[in-house]
């Protein structure tokens, strides 16, 4: 298996990656408003020694459906794309999904790259090669494992990050904490969130490495991701902000309240200002969580389901439960999570 | 990498082999005439230990569409598919391909199975993992790599083949007996259709094992596909039939009129009577294959392409070569090869 390279670098040195590149074609699929903001900055149109096309993709999930990713690469298709094509994606997590799927059907897989532009997508979508786009049963069901070349990391992107997009990619910074030591000793000591993306895709990238295909250790990036999906699609909040209330549902399931006093601590390093869940003066409708985690991808068997929960800072297990059993924990747990906030 | 399973066997041991499956539920995909002609001898409907779903997908290459794989996939994924679902793909070719994508793109993977009812998937299509749908830009421009966990086939299915199918599958045979001396021997001591059958597909099998993604020995298979796949475009004529007259072009361009010789001789054995190519009493348009050749995959660079030639049986190599030069003999030899006939 070819291992990603992550670069830490400046949006002005990418068009000198892209030039460098051994082909003599780049399809670079760049979300729209970054487009906007940056094409400038980024200058692509001054490489003279490659053929490049264009795919704006619409912000956000918006792009990540079959009928986009049909008509991206029946546009790159229409150009002659041949398998030494590579395929750059500049953009937040949902463009690098989409253009991750596309790159790893296009032929049956050309190289690609990824240039991401948010906080979630440095520390995580970015990284490890699981690319999708949603289905009308859920986020994320249909897609591939495609690992891209290089991860071109430009901090400087997040100058732009408007705050609730920032504040979504800390929740993904957040999960890290709890798997890891070293990352919450940099959170603790108030390293520069540079570092701290840095630590944070290493670490990632260090799992991918010894498990791609998630039959191992990479399960423990699934924290908070059970009732995470399921809030992110009911309540329509950021992905990463979900994943934190969805990592205070684990912990509530697992009665360790020293988690959740741990979780305070963390937000206040992290600056992380937002109290109230997203339930706060809304119900808390079990049904609907349960159906959206019945279609979900992490149930070994039609009954059963693999929750990852934390037994302290950096050690995590998993513990497999009967769906009727977790459910039944979650009506128990209801009002007090209702009442919960920071 | 998982290595495929290669089974000879009756039909009627199919819904043996599915309820023996470690899962508590089976995504069917069955190609519709397949389906009209075998459901009863095939009987799944006694199966009661598991919960099946069935796809049946039109005939051929009408289902190879990006537009088919998104309804099918959404009606499985609204059914409730866990990681531990297998799909099982009952058909030729075509179903095969598009179940294996479907099968590919599910939860990013799920694992698969192909009954292959056509003599052209048994020794081809079925085995290997390469799996994809048409593009506007040409066929099989979309797809993956996605080795099934088991091929059984079961020789009975060909007594209901159309001559023409039957025909196709013979045109890849075809090419193994330029490829492999055991599989020249075989047809030429008059073996069996069957055990020919077990011969090329573990001849494909054991390539495949060697090299997955293509990246080596595997290209050789591509023999006769580079003319074939335009062939079979312009002319509407079954994908064997396309590789067998790929082979003619190929053989005239290298200016071995020794291996058509053979392939006279071959024929014969084949009991292939069809003597006149497709583009007899047609124009043989070289400008048109062209244009599907340069859309085509297999093209290294925008400029170069990697054609299989044969040195003798048994011995295949590669010679890369420039489009223009290649188009520039094949208008050298376009009138030659219009006058061809066996």
């Amino acid at each position: 298996m070819t291992q990603t390279e992550l670069k830490m670098t400046e949006i002005i040195d990418v068009r000198n990656y892209i030039e460098q590149m051994e082909t003599d074609t780049v399809l670079i699929v760049v979300d729209v408003l970054v487009w906007e903001l940056y094409s400038d900055v980024l200058s692509l149109e001054t490489i003279t020694n490659k053929k490049i096309f264009y795919w704006k993709s619409p912000q956000g999930e918006k792009t990540k459906t079959i009928q986009e990713v049909e008509k991206c690469f029946e546009y790159f298709l229409s150009k002659g794309v041949h398998r030494k094509t590579h395929l750059v994606a500049i953009g937040g997590g949902a463009t690098s999904d989409f253009a991750g799927l596309v790159a790893s059907m296009i032929l049956r897989g050309i190289e690609w790259s990824v240039v991401p532009t948010t906080l979630l997508s440095m520390v995580d979508a970015a990284i490890g090669g699981k690319v999708a786009i949603n289905s009308q049963a859920g986020k994320n069901l249909i897609g591939a494992f495609h690992l891209p070349k290089t991860v071109l990391m430009c901090p400087q992107f997040l100058d732009s990050l408007p705050l609730h997009e920032y504040v979504s990619g800390l929740g993904e910074v957040f999960k890290y904490t709890f798997l890891s030591h070293d990352i919450f000793n940099a959170i603790e000591s108030n390293l520069p969130i540079s570092e701290v993306i840095y630590l944070c895709s290493q670490y990632k990238q260090d799992l991918i490495l010894k498990d791609l295909y998630e039959e191992g250790d990479r399960i423990q990036l699934n924290l908070g991701h059970t009732f995470g999906h399921a809030l992110e699609l009911i309540y329509e909040i950021p992905h990463g902000e979900a994943i934190m209330w969805g990592m205070v549902i684990i912990f509530k399931i697992q009665k360790r309240e020293d988690l959740i006093e741990l979780m305070s601590q963390v937000r206040s390093q992290l600056k992380w200002d937002i109290k109230n869940p997203p339930w706060f003066n809304k119900t808390f409708p079990t049904d609907k969580i349960r159906q959206y985690i019945e279609k979900d991808k992490k149930k070994t068997s039609q009954k059963m389901i693999n929750l990852i929960v934390v037994d302290k800072v950096g050690k995590y297990s998993i513990r497999e439960m009967e769906l009727e059993e977790l459910f039944q924990e979650l009506a128990e747990l209801a009002h007090e999570i209702r009442s919960f906030h920071f």
